[in-house]
């Protein structure tokens, strides 16, 4: 393995579902859910198979997809994409924002992103010889991931080729605000950068949490690269069926990587996706209600057991704060104790240390799925306040 | 787009399967099947979908599809390997080449490949801010193209990390001997390099070529990753399920870099192609023998019409001279002939200049795809006749 990929020789997520599988413990790691997409959707991918949609769909996706997620982003989000050339069908939000690196970034250049951060953005500046350079986001009073735009503008230099931007974020659960994203905005036309905003997660949001796509905002448009997951949206994780919408220009780049990853992807399922996106929408609000609830569920029972709880505006993910459960005198240790915990409880959880440069700051959290079904995240608090 | 992809931003076969889109053609360029594969392994896709099996996989491949990986490659080939540690399931057979090459190869380092190549092996080394060393090959006087182990031998430097090879090879049908890949271990033994082998035509070869697995020679177990593809054994394209096999930490190499590109991929389709590979190698027998006619019927048809035929030993493709047709005191020039044929006759074809790092050697070269119905190889045949 070349030295540029040594830090990265493993997933948290594969790590911890393994452990999962291994001790047969409940598994509030990995972000999946545990029941599936709309029924119609599963039909129309089985009608597929059975139609013949088995060959390489074209380079950029079938043109249903792209025409289906032009019209989801102008009705859902008013903003409008060319089918033709603003939209690229990608294998999965991973595939979309790898190829978005390595189409825009090279040696020298630097990627600023939030953090904790998703595990495969730095892995994916360090493939194309890049180095990332991070921005807190960091709890507030009430427990809210929080972005301080001065740091972001003191991490931006002259090097700093693009943004990579998460949002609701994983794994804090914060829906950044029109404020929060304005600020970034800003700073984006400012210093004429990309943005590059993973917005897998913007169909899952509580409460009066609202998505506001950085893209619609002034002077946006023409800078953003907007990637959205139909796994998340259509609990179809295995799928792997992504896409991402911005300027022409910025979206051949990444169709020139992406071609080279893995050409194309996922030929039967791009029908039934358009599918879903077409006619299931209903489902999704009752995926987001559902998810809503399992929240609840969940902070109910991880504060029960003693967890600080910071409560998400959106995501799968809870994050929590260990030092109400770790004895005086001992320092919090996220890793340590989502190691020991399959085994002490019988849950898997995930240490958020991982997400972050500075081990230190992200060493008293961990995270925890609740796309689970009533039943396990029942089990799951049961075997905590055990 | 980043400099150093600069020179990769469409691939010929999107773009000239977009061709033959617009205008209606015969599309005998990009190499994709029309027919399906065999009922049993649609069947088991559809059943998965319906039974579930629609969220992440884990990240090496689901263990049904690796313990099938590893049966045939023991029952077809004689070779061994470890289904938990020596097998890894990949988006198709680009992502595990691309990963590959990520994993193994940094910035100054050299890749040896055969030219005529693949387009997506210079793009991936591109990506990885290495450079590619080709190593002909060309057509002997029966019209094969043959490797001189000499040229290979004088390609290897100290800055030679890895050789990159193919057979059944794409675009020329050649089908490497055992004396030709046993010089290629040879120095591949000599000068310790690795050996990232793409088996995708693996066991679509004809008459009395045997494919021969480069990894069974001596001294190469150790060292060669071996890449195969369900697309092309189960006409099943448009799935990307691919596996590369190799020695333990090689394929974890290809893994950490493998699952910051797609994570995992085709969820349902693994276990359809674990029984594919467990039931359905009678179908594939069928396909061979099918295919094999088809060659012929095509090389027929291009004999008649005029071209120079190099009647292919293994793969879907049937290189051919076009010299025998261009008028005297013209240059013989591929990529005019392909841009001009849909239009003058109705047909789609690949130029094979683009696979070659200097386009003069393979001006003269046009790929024409057989792995299509029989009616529409005749229509093929009868537009370039007329
Ligand atoms: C791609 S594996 C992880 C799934 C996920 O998004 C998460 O758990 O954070
Ligand atoms: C991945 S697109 C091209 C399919 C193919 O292998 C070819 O036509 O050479």
């Amino acid at each position: 393995l070349v030295p540029r990929l040594r830090p990265f020789t493993t997933t948290i997520f594969a790590e911890m579902s393994a452990l999962a599988v291994a001790t047969g413990a409940v598994n509030l790691g990995q972000g999946f859910p545990d029941t599936d997409g709309p029924a119609g959707m599963l039909e129309a991918a089985r009608d597929a198979i059975a139609g013949g949609v088995n060959q390489y769909p074209p380079g950029p996706g079938m043109p249903v997809l792209r025409e289906a997620v032009a019209r989801a982003r102008l009705r859902d989000r008013g903003q409008r994409f060319d089918p033709d050339t603003e939209v690229l069908v990608t294998v999965g939000a991973t595939e979309a924002i790898t190829a978005a690196v390595l189409a825009l970034v090279e040696a020298g250049d630097e990627v600023v992103m939030l953090e904790p951060y998703y595990d495969s953005y730095p892995a994916a500046v360090a493939m194309a010889g890049a180095r990332h350079v991070s921005v807190p986001l960091r709890p507030d009073a009430t427990g809210r991931w929080s972005l301080d735009p001065d740091r972001l503008a003191a991490a931006i230099t002259p090097a700093t080729r693009l943004l990579l931007l998460n949002s609701p974020h994983n794994p804090t659960g914060t829906v950044l605000t029109r404020e929060e994203l304005s600020a970034i905005a800003e700073l984006a036309v400012r210093h004429d950068l990309v943005v590059v905003t993973d917005e897998v997660y913007e169909y899952l949001t509580y409460d009066d949490a609202v998505h506001v796509p950085i893209g619609s905002l002034p002077g946006m448009a023409g800078r953003t690269l907007t990637v959205s997951s139909a796994g998340k949206t259509f609990n179809a994780t295995g799928w792997k069926i992504g896409w991402v919408c911005g300027p022409a220009e910025l979206v051949a780049a990444v169709r020139a990587a992406k071609q080279f990853l893995t050409f194309v992807g996922g030929a039967p399922f791009q029908p039934a996706v358009a599918h879903a996106l077409e006619h299931e929408m209903g489902w999704v609000d009752g995926l987001r209600k559902d998810l809503q609830d399992k929240r609840d569920r969940l902070c109910e029972g991880l504060a029960a057991a003693g967890f600080g709880v910071q409560r998400p505006q959106g995501t799968y993910f809870v994050p929590t704060d260990i030092r109400p459960l770790t004895p005086p005198g001992t320092e919090a240790d996220g890793l340590r104790f989502c190691l020991e915990l399959p085994g002490r409880a019988g849950v898997v959880a995930v240490p958020q240390q991982v997400f972050h440069d500075d081990p230190a700051a992200g060493r008293p959290y961990v995270r925890w799925a609740f796309c689970k079904r009533d039943e396990v995240i029942d089990e799951a608090v049961r075997r905590l306040a055990g």
